[in-house]
């Protein structure tokens, strides 16, 4: 079994808020990422895949094919968008990283287990310093 | 002469376009970074002063007295912000990277010049492949 | 399950030896690493813990609270400090990134297992080629 | 039971392709990588090693041992090397960084396990964006 | 005067040798880098330009059509290829990153000083401690 | 002219005070960088010289005996050392990152200007927040 590591990055606006709660309660459990007018990051996302090396080519997967399964189910949809208004999967979830995580491991495995493959792990870092990681 | 340079970070929303041109001419000069509901980055931002090295103490500047002015001038004002509509000295101005370097030059040169020091540089990186730097 | 890691970073000095060891012998077993007058590092700290994502909020934990108990618990006690003089949970064991690794464990798993959320890994990089990490 | 990790770094040429293939199936396959002069990486390898924590000195493994024992099996015969031409362990093999990193921890594991370590992890990053981990 | 650079980056074998040096001196001046069967580098290049911010559109030069000419101009004829075998623009030169970094500057000059900038400064990273930088 | 930036790292306590100052004027001015058991940092130290490309190997200088010269004269004193107890060329002066800078300066100088190159830059970061250059 070999594990396989695709890094993409996207750069998105989000806020954290419950529409439900008045402002005071979100600014009490939100903070600042709670401000109305949106702030943003660069995202960076992993992707982990793992099954058995192939003695055709040598590979878990075609690194290239799941690039691409990546670009046009994920980057897409997030790069240089809203996550909270523009992103059909995160749609009436609090834009945390943990809801993201979750979302694009379930956008993803149903598209990216090609050759045998299994999706292993999401990975976000929203800052430098504070990153998610979801196995399913 | 030394150069003394301190790294900050900030989470901004941003989006460019101008406000007197059509959509389809926002959306052919600036591409994705025109999308309406916003996006963001983790910027950083480089402050350069330079100076004399003191004898009494071997600093250029207290770098804790730099970080907080620039903590104090800058970073309060754009972390978790939205660039276009919250930040004071961006009023009116396309919100591009190189318009934001010129601004918070303007922003800290009255202020971040103690004991001496000038300011040398502001260098600004968006994403990991494209920075800016204005030197006055 | 979501992991939740939280990126943090201490610059301390230390030595590692043994007080009942000849010098020759802390030369032989610990090299450069036992200079008597002391040696130091920008020590990068990852705890990561790991719980449900809450229905309320979208979080494993709130991430500012988990940054105030790793600040107060772990950083203020290492920083800027010598980890063999200084650091009361240090007392009496050798200076190694391994011990260290288990005695912030030891000294963050009662505190920082909130809201359900338990503590999977202290992670601390040495140098940008050296770093331990234990599971419990 | 601690987990060691050591970074180490190796600048090697190499092509994927399979010489019983004609040219256009290993384009097909391969895409760039199969370009017949070769290209080449910085690679990145961390090994990572598990054991108890010593009493005696408070290593898992000696760090130094560990580096020269990474230096002798694998970063010499890698380095400033063609992976497909001049490496021993490679012959036969495809040149992907799957395939490498098994044959890494087969050249590694006889000799790394001292102290009563045990190899845990061979990652090795081809690029900032592609990684293979293998656990044996 | 605002600086504005774009990271880019490339794999590719190279090798360092005259072929007018005996074997042993070319071991001698070059080294390991003269190995015959090449080995090879994940470049990052910097390209900084530097002009005037438009009042027009806030930009010292759009980044994309500046990405774009890069693209095509360099990365296209460096990357996955071998710089002493493929490359028009550095044949007959000893393939050092000296000599790539002014064959750069002469590539770009002509194409990327469009919308009145001016080429500032070609750097090239070879590994994460050796970088070259050209002024012109 | 060609620039070229050889990066190297040292591990090594410091601490910042006067012997002539009372303990609570060092605190004031140095803040915590004046604590009396020592602390220490990851130093990484980027050594720029300048010159023409030569014709016959096309280097500027050969960056191994540049990095001989570094790590006899420079990196051999100051790693895994006490900046303020250790170094003879500190001796006597505070124990700032600027003052280091140019200290390393006047160390490198008479014996790295090798092939007609110049010493152009040291540029030293304490951590990753905080960094000095000096041109001479």
């Amino acid at each position: 079994m070999i594990y396989l590591t695709r890094r993409e990055r996207f750069c998105a606006a989000h806020r954290m808020f419950r529409e439900d709660w008045p402002d005071d309660k979100n600014k009490k459990v939100f903070g600042k990422c709670s401000n109305p007018n949106w702030h943003g990051h660069n995202y960076i996302l992993w992707v982990t895949v793992k099954g058995n090396v192939s003695d055709e080519h040598g590979f878990v997967v075609n690194i290239n094919t799941l690039k691409l399964i990546i670009q046009e189910r994920i980057i897409e949809k997030l790069d240089h968008k809203n996550i909270n208004l523009d992103v059909d999967f995160m749609k009436g979830k609090i834009a945390t990283t943990e809801n993201l995580a979750v979302a694009i491991w379930n956008e993803l495995k149903p598209h990216i287990e090609i050759d045998g493959a299994l999706l292993h792990c999401i990975k976000i870092a929203e800052t430098e310093n504070n990153s998610i990681e979801y196995y399913g």
